[in-house]
């Protein structure tokens, strides 16, 4: 039985004023909530509905676990199709390591406004094998739970920060030779570039691209050619599915 | 002013029976009408907000026009964020052209089932220069009115056809000895693979991939590879993303 007080605090979660005062963020469905639990993440609070049986890393978690009937389930439920699992995990606070990021690739994200697409973006990091995501302070929120959601759990493995951006890139640049790499219209081809595997990458905004203040700290202005020979249409290819392919393109150089 | 007549046609596009049985889709926003008429596609019906200039595209077209006001627009869009412009269209009748589409590269969709991945991946294509996406009979219709916006006007460039997958690629491999591609897990590392530009690429189903009626007449198995390096989680890339990488791929060839 979910008490007055625990149904307010789920329906707040979809708020993101009310995620930052209680510092906890809302996942569901099994696969996604055994991830974040797999991936060290500490849940606060679970709720289950009886008819499905509690996975082994709920069961393992310790956490407390509140069982429910399927109707009182639907009613707590952010999802239009509930899966009858859903957990509040303390938001984890992720400060950006310098020396590791140093030896690495990682993604700069500036003003990223659409959740689905910032959802896109940490399941192709995820899948490339880049752990850490830099935000501006303005992108959208990863714990919005359309985000957690559209991760599929990706989260758990990638660590998404936010800061000032032109701030941490000058300090970036003066800490560090690598490459900044960015993405423009008028950048060179991004096939036939060299690219360092210890770089940042950065990607702008839905509708406006690269903010000029942080387009300065860009080193390296590369561009995903269009293959339409100059015929109208087709300006612009969507920032979830540019970044998938410019990660592809840098692990590629290591296949 | 809208008849009722005309207004229960708009509201009727929602669904594909009637899209059928009229022989028309629904497309709304300056851009995406202007490029569809752009792209030859007749429109036969065009309503517009008095708020609104009609965009060159629209005056041109000679089509019957609509004006009325801003709240009955509202009342007829199917938009959470109306665009003060819409349009019926007449579905143009794709028909597979075999000595074309030989002597090129062509997207074939096996029971793909999100509208949102059937937009993306229209608009992979768009970007790079492929014509033509044909689809198993139980794929997305790419005539709902979510594809439609999610192109952002590729329809207009990108023809889409539906048939019957296992038949058709049984004919395709009769009458060429073009390589037909498919996705798999087990498959060939895509960025070793030698990959031609006359050819078919497979993408199979959100959650059960190619089905084995489809997986038998494909000939060269490939993949993109995980740089998770053994870690759990990401097991899966999402459709459209994978399709922006594959067509990457095979583009790159030739930049």
């Amino acid at each position: 039985m979910l008490s007055k007080n625990q149904r307010k605090l789920i329906a707040s979660m979809a708020q993101k004023k009310y995620r930052d005062l209680h510092g906890l963020f809302l996942a569901e469905g099994p696969k996604t909530v055994s991830d974040l639990i797999d991936g060290g993440i500490h849940p606060r609070l679970i709720v289950i509905s009886n008819e499905r049986p509690a996975p082994d890393a709920v069961k393992a978690s310790g956490c407390e676990t509140i069982t429910v009937s399927a109707s009182q389930f639907e009613s707590v439920s952010h999802q239009k199709s509930p899966q009858q699992l859903l957990a509040l995990f303390e938001k984890p606070k992720h400060t950006i390591n310098n020396s590791a990021i140093h030896k690495e690739l990682a993604l700069v994200l500036d003003g990223i406004q659409d959740p689905g697409n910032l959802g896109t973006i940490i399941r192709a990091a995820d899948w490339f094998g880049i752990h850490t995501i830099i935000c501006s302070n303005d992108s959208a929120d990863v714990y919005n739970p359309k985000v957690v959601q559209a991760t599929m759990g990706a989260i758990a493995r990638v660590k998404v920060a936010y800061t000032e951006l032109p701030e941490y890139l000058l300090h970036y640049r003066e800490q560090s030779t690598n490459p900044i790499y960015g993405t423009f219209l008028d950048g060179g081809n991004i096939y036939q570039q060299t690219l360092s595997q210890a770089a940042l990458i950065v990607m702008g905004n839905e509708g406006n691209g690269i903010r000029d203040s942080v387009a300065e700290v860009v080193s390296h202005k590369i561009t995903i050619p269009s293959y339409t020979k100059g015929l109208p249409g087709s300006e612009s290819l969507n920032v979830g599915l540019a970044t998938a392919i410019v990660c592809s393109e840098f692990r590629r150089r290591i296949s």
